[in-house]
């Protein structure tokens, strides 16, 4: 994959604001100057046990541990599950929050933290940089594709300058199309088939599983052993590489994007997956689109609290009181 | 599939507009008044084979046909091939039309006509006015995802209320998704294992061929085999359908749209098509999505004219004199 880490300053949002970023393990937090230097940072555990009134007290007490002066005039926050921007509601999501399913993200933080919040799902926020980058390199071109590959496959789809959320928030789960690598495999979500199944890490993981009958714990162990020559290993990587290339490319065209990055941790793996990645992606796209290649992500690991500090210009402000 | 066909009035623009309809074989025109009301129709034969010069003199002339006292204050056009709505271009175009590709169709048909001129893709265009309907139904929701499948496997985008139209106006070619059903099978773009080749009309005659052996010149002879209990040509019918359903409700989970229409002439085929698509979407929709079925167009035969015509408020306009 290209390469194009040069590491630019997203440059900042013209106030000061809090982004937060909430996984299930982890909840990040950096106060943003005017200019989008980071003024303080803070890390927390999630709560994630604990129910979701713990969750949000904690989110809250992130933001008063980089905000304790209060200069910010509002808060983002990168949210994991599907998130709806306008109603500020956790549509859906898995059990790694317990009962995040359902939860008023934007109004209950709005209320415990006094400032208006703006909320969106962890990948479109993290994407969000990505596509303000493109446009100012590129007046005119604001159409992306963004996949994440680590635990699961997750994305965001940009068009025509704007980010889409779709209906409930949902736009951006490229993990759930039907990938001919993975044919009959029982996918997380319900169905059969899905991309997510062969190419997240532990779908790869348990491919090396299915083709070796060698349990493994962790895709690291599968790296690493596809680094030592083992067939089955190199196979199971290319071919988790080769299915989001496949569906990335029959995406792309679809909806014709100017730009695609991947991201997520799985990408890590290095060029054995880069390589087979792009030539998926590559022998897929219609002739308008030869010569777009994959890229990796910009920013680094601050792109997720950036990405949600710069919702706050982005999408509708949920204030406090709103909930009473 | 649910069938909507209560066909309302799609409304009009406020303005008498013209709305034209170019394809390989045929031109279709007609003069619409501000409340939406057909004033005036003509069709006439595309000269497919006589260059591009040829083909915009006969747009010119079917648009004076429906409006000989100059009463339209602009013109819209709903054309094969690639269309970028924003530069007015033919991006790209199978040969379909001689020469297709390159053309300045914008600009070209302004100059000739002396009206400003709207130009996108037909199934955009004919997925206008069900996108409108869309949003007068249910405020608020606008994603849409509308496939039109016939002799390609076309298609047309709407997400949060907007049209998408990607890099070089790509965006809505749904026909260039991977395929599990479709796997190994080379398709028209030259790519290998793309939807089209297995979903189209001449796919399905396609693969009617393969499972027996016996050429069959057209859809219409596999579909009344069908229709007689010929085991092969059901399966090759429904493999179509099937393919088509998971693709689309693939794209679903990655889009979020509100309603999804399967329109092109495929469908008419009948239940046993229909069916068979419904199921397979149903199969691969993550669970905020359960409950959306596939709806047939609400616009009969003037679909494409009519959207043509809505395109003239919806789209920038190519003006006369922008060539010179």
């Amino acid at each position: 994959m290209n390469d194009d880490r040069s590491r630019p300053s997203a440059g900042g949002t013209g106030a000061t604001v809090v982004g937060l970023d909430l996984g299930g393990t982890k909840i990040a937090a950096a106060l943003f100057g005017p200019d989008g230097a980071v003024l303080a940072r803070h890390t927390r555990p999630t709560p994630a046990r604990d129910g979701t009134a713990a969750v949000l007290d904690a989110l809250a007490g992130a933001a008063t541990a980089v905000d304790p002066g209060r200069l910010a005039t509002a808060l983002g926050i990168a949210a994991a599950g599907v998130v709806d921007p306008r109603t500020g509601m956790i549509t859906s999501a898995t059990d790694s929050i317990l009962g995040w399913a359902g939860t008023a993200l934007g109004a209950g933080l709005a209320d415990r933290t006094g400032y208006p919040v703006a909320c969106d799902n962890d990948v479109r926020a993290t994407a969000g940089p990505e596509l303000a980058a493109l446009t100012a390199q590129h007046p005119g071109r604001g159409s992306l594709l963004f996949v994440a590959v680590g635990t699961g496959v997750g994305g965001a789809v940009a068009v025509d300058g704007r980010m889409l959320h779709g209906a409930s928030g949902l736009a951006g789960h490229l993990g759930h199309l039907p990938s001919p690598e993975a044919a009959g495999l029982a996918c997380t979500c319900g169905a059969t088939g899905h991309l997510e199944v062969i190419a997240s890490g532990p779908g790869i993981a348990a491919h090396y599983e299915r083709l070796t009958g060698a349990p493994v714990d962790r895709l690291e162990t599968v790296a690493a052993r596809a680094a030592r020559g083992d067939a089955a290993a190199v196979h199971a990587i290319t071919t988790g590489a080769t299915a989001t290339g496949r569906v990335l490319g029959g995406l792309a065209n679809a909806l014709g994007p100017d730009r695609v990055v991947v991201g997520g941790g799985v990408p890590r793996i290095g060029p054995l997956y880069g390589d087979a990645l792009a030539a998926a992606l590559t022998a897929e796209l219609m002739p308008p689109l030869r010569g777009l290649a994959p890229r990796a992500p910009r920013f680094g690991a601050d792109a997720a609290v950036l990405g949600a500090a710069a919702l706050t210009t982005a999408l509708p402000l949920h204030h406090p009181g709103a909930l009473r």
